[in-house]
């Protein structure tokens, strides 16, 4: 069956020449954040679980969950935390299937906890942090639109609803990744004291970039004020040259300007994370599937993290929307700025979208119609191949924020 | 002080133009609706209980929250909730204040049973729900920020964000709120088996537009199949006819479309919401302040419902974005579509925000400049009376979702 | 079959004659006795509910439970709730039967608020109180061992256990109920500052008996200290006045002996009882089934409440026994004391004690041999009506604490 | 001040000669001894924290707590645990202290989970079993009480109580605490498939002692129904021949009677307690302070696992009552039986109990003044060195169940 792809031209000012550009994300140790991974970490648990005892993957979401801040006392050298997080786990996860029991339940506490020891490794398990669990069963109803449909081997979607990618990212997108990973593969392995939860927002204002960073500090690491200070300066001279191997523009750079030294009103925490002392989280309120939140752009409202990675259009066509554009941009020539839309129609296989828009601004001088046959090429390669965003999924190669 | 308002005209194919359009609304008894509709009571509650006791309304935000479903046998005639709902309340609030107790937690149960009680009058309160609270204090820091700004009666901004708003609806957009009206006042009234939770997505594809409404139904008001057969039929009918009042493009109207009546698999509910049988729900998931998610438009990830309103950027600003916009629309000639961004500077007074961006696609023809005058003057106008955002917004006069 | 009966003298100084006595009744709003009234409420709700949709009633045990105190600030005239109580609901229940779903939790959760709002009028149920529910569905053993055993119609016994009971009343205890009554009946209906939280303790060293009350009081119905100390002692009066009726012996009444009056330390509070401002309360701590607990006399350690009235030997022989031994001592004249321990076997019909022991302190002079048949009467015509037992716990109509 | 040490002749049949006894105790697995283990070893974290942080122990009563059952299948060689026990600490405890913030709520969870994984090490922590809390701060009025009574280093009776007891260990009790014991330091270690949650009932009718032994197995050390048929017998061997150690009498040895071996309706377990499927436990409902549920003996009803050691009479009291009796016991020649009870009066020192109550029954032919002259001795010796029980509590040195 032809696929309907619409590959059109968008006649619009290209983000780099807006005049205001934001965009955001929220590190790992956000409480968003937080609550995403576990969401995640606990459907892949799933995933895995009934793979190995039923034929697939059964119907779940766990789309949900609430991170309730916990209290704490930081302190230069290492406070305590008062009282511990209590996370929450709901959404909901098929419990029988043939006979056989799954223990969902059992299985999303064990990677909630495996998740938040990993990611958070300065988290004290057996204290600063309740792990408890309200996950229900699932409709009948829509365990019946789960099951695979018959003939075809390819899922039918779980609803009418739409998923949406773009490429290449701006500059501050850009930046805002490479910050984020030079703070995670570099700096905090160096410095512990940089915790987890960080904020990183980008401001653009014509050629004028700026970054703010609100990091979290971990206390035991931190023995007094000075070297408070000292890593905010470090931190700050350490991402501003990341973010000038990226661009041409002017940066500035500020780390916990909140701060107010005088009084000792500082980003100082026990385990790196406002979760630990008034910050709730929640699953979807966080970044995008690209580990972004980017207001200039089309976005998707959909939690990802934590729905079925089999049928559920809020979460693959995300994937697949923005894998799309981003293979588009790398592969065809001429792409100044790509915007995809998938359009799935509830119980129709999710290969075979409503319509697949395509919204591209060339480049001057491309020529348009041989580019957007090798882009239509492209969307129908990946919407042929997409359940191979499920393994991926499951295998944990995606990311969902 | 000067405020920065930046106008601009924007070289964008208007909304109508474009090819595609995708439009959604969760209405009021969606699981996430229901948890923005508690989470907002719950903040107008504290903020009159401040106001009563406290000098104004101190530092909350009680923009968290979780509705974790239930489960229920719907019957034709009437049903039964086997597990009630659960809904967790947490969120922070000043408990404290110079030596005065507030009761936070007891008015936050309170709030949330009336507000359930008056918008779902099927719920058995006795019965059919839990409501349980985990809400914490927030922390020192941010109740420091809190406080009057000394000398200025502006409260100084909560965060570096942002708010955006549009104007003027399009034909899809307004075709969902006047469905969504006609069910509330009209329908609903006359026929109470029409249930609470409804979801109404629109989609236009060039002329051609498709509503897919997904409505619960009442089961003790529906004795049988043909009852509901009936009643969404009738709902087909009254919203084509409310579609076509907005509009002249080709109109179909799809009500229940996921039912399956041979296998009585149909959108049945005891109560008229999802959440009592397996649709789990969370703030800031649904719709966007001004009732909708827009996909093609520029869109706020804020969960504006139960933020405070007095200081929270992401509640006041995209409030007043969209409230600049639409009155804009409304007295200045010549604007095809109009977009407000409202950025803000964490610690300055909210009346200044760091940048008030506006970009217009003018009419053929009209004047730019005398224009974007007249919109800035609204702009300055509407800044320098921020604060009645939030009167308004604790008077219930707003609506957040 | 005939049944294994024991009846002995009993070579034991009567309790009268002990040089001390003690004795202890909370009332019906101590957090313990709310416990126990919200788990019997729930069993007999559940009752109802499996008479009606099963065969019978089946297996349940709601004989757990926990009051969480709440925090209060009481004031003269009227304080206000700061944090709710938490009333989590446990225990198991049977949630299916031949295709049929029991909706154990709903019904619980209402049986529970009713129950509260009956006891405790002065709640404000929305307000005050948050219950919660974490029922479980029981093993399926025990599910099994509960079903009729065929062609017997008498239970089984679901455990190797026993119930005690003893009659008369001494005289301490005596006075102990009636003074119950006189506040339940008289003395609150009149004056409403009396709480529901009430703690009778009366020792009686040789001839000389100390009542000491603990009474909460309403803070709504109480304008001021002066009003708090009037109550206090004509509680004092009115309750002498009780025990002077019932003994000749010397008795000393106290109310509220650890009151600071000087320091504002007083037993004041919003709702009448102080699971509203620190005490916790669970199901079986308090009352023993004669609604006292009495350390001079044997007592079986069973929570009675909550448990089901069919099988559950902890709940069916402390009643019965109890209820043998009041009536053979008003039948069988010559009886000084009584005790009665009935032992179950496992899996037995319950009509089938493997032992009724019957202990009596005989009357000087009287005929012991005769007197002992008559007694063996009774506990055998009492044991073939067991089934009585549980159709009176059903109607609600003997008390289990 | 002197004492007022009451010591009678108690003229009554002794246990050994009557005709029926009754004992039971719940071993450590129970999930009432989970209770209160959990209990007791919070109270002890927080008396630490206390002792180290504050200038002595502070007011905090943890006696509360609720385990709820989980779900699970178990299957030779071993099954899996479908939804974890939920565990929930209650109770109160001081949190704030001269300026220092005492983390009750994070010592709590911390001081259970350790308690968990050193009691039931067949637990996987990370999924078995939730621990939550929802901890209070306990009422102003109970703070002040409890600081030290000014120039008196003797803390103030909590309450008009009283505690009880007995000496020496009846055959019976004698034989389940040993029979306890050696499942504990012999079989078990040797036979990991005995499980924990372990129930033993002693009933002697006359001279025919029958222990009925209802003993959980861990079923990843069961391979087959054999293996399990196989332990209960080598139980039953075993435990046979530590009762013909302690008595002379009949004895007979069930090993899991309940069992219907050709329905596979046996105690097979994952984790080796019934908490795990089906049966919650309360803290208080359990063995009383010497191990055991003795009703043929006075015995109080207080929970006194949790209680805090320094000021509860629930707990002091009967520890104490049990330590006199069984030193007297040991030391003064010519006792029979001995029953302690000691009655507190609120407010008053701990050591000057309004009386303290012993009665005796004497061997024949003993002096009875020069025995009781001793016994009071002793009564005073250790009412004098009362603190000495708060030490011991502390140190773990005194079991309260």
């Amino acid at each position: 069956m032809k696929r309907t792809i619409n590959v059109v031209s968008l006649d619009q000012t290209p983000i780099e020449e807006q005049q205001i550009e934001l965009v955001e994300r929220k590190c790992i140790g956000h409480p968003d954040s937080i609550a995403d991974g576990v969401a995640e970490a606990v459907s892949r648990a799933l995933c895995r679980e009934y793979e190995d005892r039923c034929d697939g993957v059964l119907h779940h979401n766990t789309d949900q969950g609430e991170v309730v801040a916990g209290a704490s006392i930081p302190s230069f050298g290492g406070g305590k935390i008062v009282r511990p997080i209590y996370l929450l786990l709901t959404g909901r996860a098929t419990k029988q299937f043939e006979g056989h029991v799954i223990p969902t339940d059992a299985i999303s506490i064990e990677a909630a906890r495996i998740y938040l020891a990993e990611t958070l490794p300065t988290l004290n398990m057996e204290r600063d942090i309740i792990v408890d669990c309200r996950m229900g069963d699932g409709s009948t109803d829509l365990r019946d639109v789960f099951k695979p449909s018959g003939s075809s081997p390819i899922p039918r979607a779980n609803d009418t609803s739409f998923g949406v990618g773009h490429a290449p990212f701006s500059e501050v997108e850009e930046i805002i990744l490479a910050m984020n990973q030079e703070i995670a593969d570099t700096l905090r392995p160096k410095h512990p004291m940089i915790g987890y939860d960080i904020k990183i927002m980008g401001l653009r204002n014509g050629d004028q970039m700026t970054f703010t960073i609100a990091s979290a500090m971990v206390d035991r690491y931190c023995s007094s004020m000075d070297d408070y200070v000292n890593m905010t300066a470090l931190m700050q001279e350490e991402l501003q040259a990341v973010a000038r191997k990226h661009t041409s523009r002017k940066v500035e750079v500020a780390v916990n300007t909140a701060d107010d030294i005088k009084n000792n009103s500082i980003f100082l925490t026990v385990n790196g994370t406002s979760a630990e002392m008034g910050d709730d989280g929640s699953v979807g309120r966080g970044n995008r599937i690209n580990g972004l939140i980017t207001p200039n752009r089309p976005m998707s409202m959909e939690a990802a993290s934590g729905k079925n990675p089999i049928n559920h259009i809020g979460k693959i066509y995300n994937l697949l929307a923005t894998g799309i554009a981003q293979e588009a941009c790398m592969k065809v020539d001429g792409i100044t700025e790509m915007y995809v839309r998938l359009l799935s129609q509830i119980g129709k296989p999710i290969d075979q979208p409503l319509v697949a828009s395509v919204q591209i601004i060339p480049e001057k001088g491309s020529d348009f119609t041989a580019l957007s046959r090798d882009v239509e090429e492209i969307v129908n390669e990946r919407l042929a191949d997409i359940t191979s965003i499920t393994k991926r999924v499951i295998k944990g190669e995606l990311k969902t924020f």
